[in-house]
């Protein structure tokens, strides 16, 4: 039987454990080493995370590389180079194509690996640096929860929308925010894993989400891959443009997910091994 | 139709170009960024790299993890962490024996993703320092080829053996080493490598491969994922006691495969894309 992707990761976590010269471990949105090095890895895998004849292949290996840019951006860095490992299907023709994709956010392609595998299966590695790693674990009960852009546009667009990774909006973030990761799996995932990494409870007004045109209250909390960050700020921050107060941290423990009558809605985001 | 593994790779090297801030980029063991920092990424994919039946899943993680830090040893630098993305067949419950596996070398797993793919695939990123990085291109005409350890192990025990990335030679020979590489394919085609990469001809003499007890020359030669080293060092260098040396560079172009009677064999080693 598989355990859900987050007791998965706690398991993942307990075999790694803290070593001398990694400052975070597994569980974040990166690793953290010394000197402020941040490692993050992620695999997409044809028929679980794309289908290809929905995107093509300039477009899978940009999403590849836009997840990792991603959990970079949560940490607040910036992006020196990225890895892809490539496991390609008998008859694919297209790595130049995907690999192009991985470097079509101008983060330059260091390293690479290719193999035959059943299914298209694309590994990218993102290396970066920060000068102040966010953590998902420094938000305090008062802060407020912020999200940048809208959410639920891929849900919307059937999962075919080009990711732009918010490095710029990280960095800026990484400035004042306590905590912050990256909306993969859907607000109503992703604020109980910044809420307990944190150690607080969370309130979320669903009616203020931003939405993408579109998109239902269902879409913005649950729609996966929007790869908008979720941060929690000082409740005296100055609040950037790009950003919409959507909630704030709590002392009371547990997650409220409030529609606009004031009643708690029991949504899900999505988790891959369900 | 797919390209040769080589081919493959120089076509991945023409996407990714060399970049401000990364020393050396595909084609070489591993990336080398500014700042000595080297980074390595490896895919290992059942049914290709391995079978479940034949070795346990701690032996698939430490196997994926040899790999990589084979990959900087090669380049004689230091590891720092690893970084494992794991995709996970339906009822596969060994993600803690994998994890362990992965860690089983002593450098830290700093981070991971998991996701669920139709056969066990395991990708590693390792993350570390070099002084001075060994490049593949670096050989001289004249040079003595050296390599580590016993060769042939891996295809008689049928793939099973557990590895020994060489970290310790490896950061030996760097001080000496003028080129690098590391023996995951046999020497016949590895050789090949190297001598292209520092513009040279090559001479093996088979009748010298140090072979592991069982192994034939063609064993020895052809092997597969022995992850030894192959090192080219300058003629006067001290050869150290760990190291055998089986031919040299030439300033005639082509790579010659010498038996003990002075004929060349037309030997070829192990690539996944055969």
């Amino acid at each position: 039987m598989m355990l859900p992707e987050d007791e998965l990761i706690g398991l993942l976590a307990r075999v790694a454990g803290h070593s001398s010269g990694i400052t975070v471990g597994i569980g974040d949105d990166a690793a953290v080493l010394d000197g402020g090095l941040v490692v993050a890895t992620d695999m997409l895998v044809e028929g679980v995370h794309f289908e290809r004849g929905r995107l093509d292949a300039a477009a899978i290996g940009a999403r590849a590389a836009a997840a990792n840019l991603s959990d970079l951006a949560a940490m607040g860095a910036e992006p020196i180079c990225l890895l892809a490992a490539l496991g390609l299907p008998e008859g694919f023709g297209e790595v130049e194509a995907l690999s192009a994709g991985v470097a079509s956010y101008g983060v330059p392609l260091a390293g690479g690996d290719l193999s035959r595998a059943p299914v298209l299966t694309v590994a990218v590695t993102a290396v970066g640096r920060a000068e102040r790693p966010v953590l998902r674990s420094g938000g305090r009960p008062g802060d407020l929860l912020i999200v940048t852009g809208e959410l639920g546009a891929q849900v919307v667009s059937g999962y075919t929308r080009r990711v732009t990774p918010r490095l710029v909006e990280g960095a800026a973030l990484a400035e004042v925010a306590t905590a912050m990761l990256d909306l993969s799996d859907g607000i109503a995932e992703d604020v109980p894993r910044l809420a307990a990494a944190s150690g607080t409870g969370a309130v979320v007004y669903l009616a203020d989400l931003p939405r993408a045109a579109g998109a239902t209250i269902e879409h913005a909390a649950c729609g996966g891959e929007d790869y908008e960050l979720l941060a929690a700020l000082p409740p005296d921050a100055d609040v950037p443009g790009f950003a919409t107060v959507v909630g704030c941290l709590t002392d009371e423990p547990g997650v409220r997910l409030l529609d606009a009558s004031g009643t708690h809605r029991d949504l899900h985001g999505w988790d891959h091994f369900r």
